[in-house]
């Protein structure tokens, strides 16, 4: 038997929380991917499952594997989130947006019961912003002011893609930010909400409910807090 | 000689603010129109003005006018900024965005020096909240879901215009909060920013420095900063 992947057997792990029915968040990126090809062969099986996408991505992936998906003006009530991250901290903070999508993910985080977050072992980190930069969602209207106001907390650099500024599903811009370690993220951000123009940061404070972290040889578990399933 | 209409009269004392030679943000609403064409004849009257809008609106009046304008993205250093306001409490903070501007409104103000606001007596208030509903605007995704959670501060109404949910320059939704009167406006703006999904709220916390006050009989001022112009 060839050896797992360890981002595949993070996501394998987190099958196991699924329930037999309930509404299940699918996360975005290259881990969450392997979790959605999981939630599809759970419903071929026979698990009576309807999903939330936190991306155009994972939702293509999602109708391509036939899995129902509820509309995404919500509101919906999503009995657990599966999701990946650039970083975690000790205390299951995160930083995530690598892939631009952390302001759906956010939305869909935020109305899930139960959030799970599974990455690899090299996404761990003792403190917040050692490894990834922080990603902030602007608007279009006025979004170089915005990105001259973001210089405060760290080297700024707008997202680009093709030579084209890189634009989020929501049609947005993403300026990365190098803020290096982060005492404090909930106070980041706070700081970086009240700068009008951006919609959206990649700190996720206290929104993981347990950690998933994968290796070659299986996963291991961190939980904040445990998990109860829905009554039927 | 006609007496003067309140808007029209706060709107012509802010254009003696105008500098010879400078960059002016235009508000937005029925009261920034007045000011938008002083400025239009302030221009064919000889002043080197260049201009940035807050709203397609008036983009549109500006470019009848033959106004400069700045591109939308910026960054602009913008010397003096005139808008409206829904709401003026004793302590020039402000309610903002009943015509749905509220969010370039405020990326503007932040970029300017000074920031004017020009309004009638009946916008005058004791306590924000008594008179106006705070427009909170929202990202479609998850739209429903982030009105429920703004839920928590008063009754809340999505803003509909012909049958269909009203969009803003930016793509996005707005909706109503009726919270009452408001103790703590900056606490209040801080926690409507932190739920994901909300993209500004009409809350404009110390964001005033001058404030006009038009009636029949003329303008009176309330300066909470002195106006510096700029070194030429």
């Amino acid at each position: 038997m060839n050896p797992m992947s360890p981002k595949r057997s993070a996501a394998l792990d987190a099958l196991s929380l699924l329930p037999d029915e309930g509404v299940v968040g699918l996360g975005s990126g290259s881990t969450a991917a392997h979790f959605i090809d999981g939630v599809g062969e759970a419903i071929r099986a026979g698990k009576r499952l309807t999903c939330v996408a936190t991306s155009e991505q994972s939702r293509q992936q999602a109708l391509r594997l036939n899995i129902p998906l509820l509309e995404n003006a919500g509101p919906w009530r999503i009995d657990v989130c599966v999701d990946g991250a650039d970083e975690v901290s000790d205390t299951l903070d995160l930083i995530k947006g690598g892939g631009g999508c952390h302001l759906r993910e956010k939305i869909v985080n935020r109305s899930s019961r139960y959030n799970v977050i599974i990455v690899d072992e090299t996404k761990l980190s003792p403190k917040l912003g050692l490894r990834a930069l922080v990603p902030v969602e602007v608007v279009m209207f006025g979004h170089a002011a915005t990105g001259l106001r973001l210089q405060e907390f760290g080297e700024v650099s707008l997202r680009i893609e093709n030579g084209q500024p890189w634009r989020t599903d929501g049609g947005n811009l993403i300026y990365d930010v190098r803020v290096g370690e982060i005492p404090d993220p909930a106070r980041l951000d706070l700081q970086i909400h009240l700068i009008p123009g951006v919609v959206e940061t990649g700190l996720f404070v206290d929104r993981a409910d347990l950690l998933i972290i994968g290796s070659a040889s299986g996963a291991r578990r961190m939980q904040k807090r445990p998990f109860v399933p829905a009554r039927p």
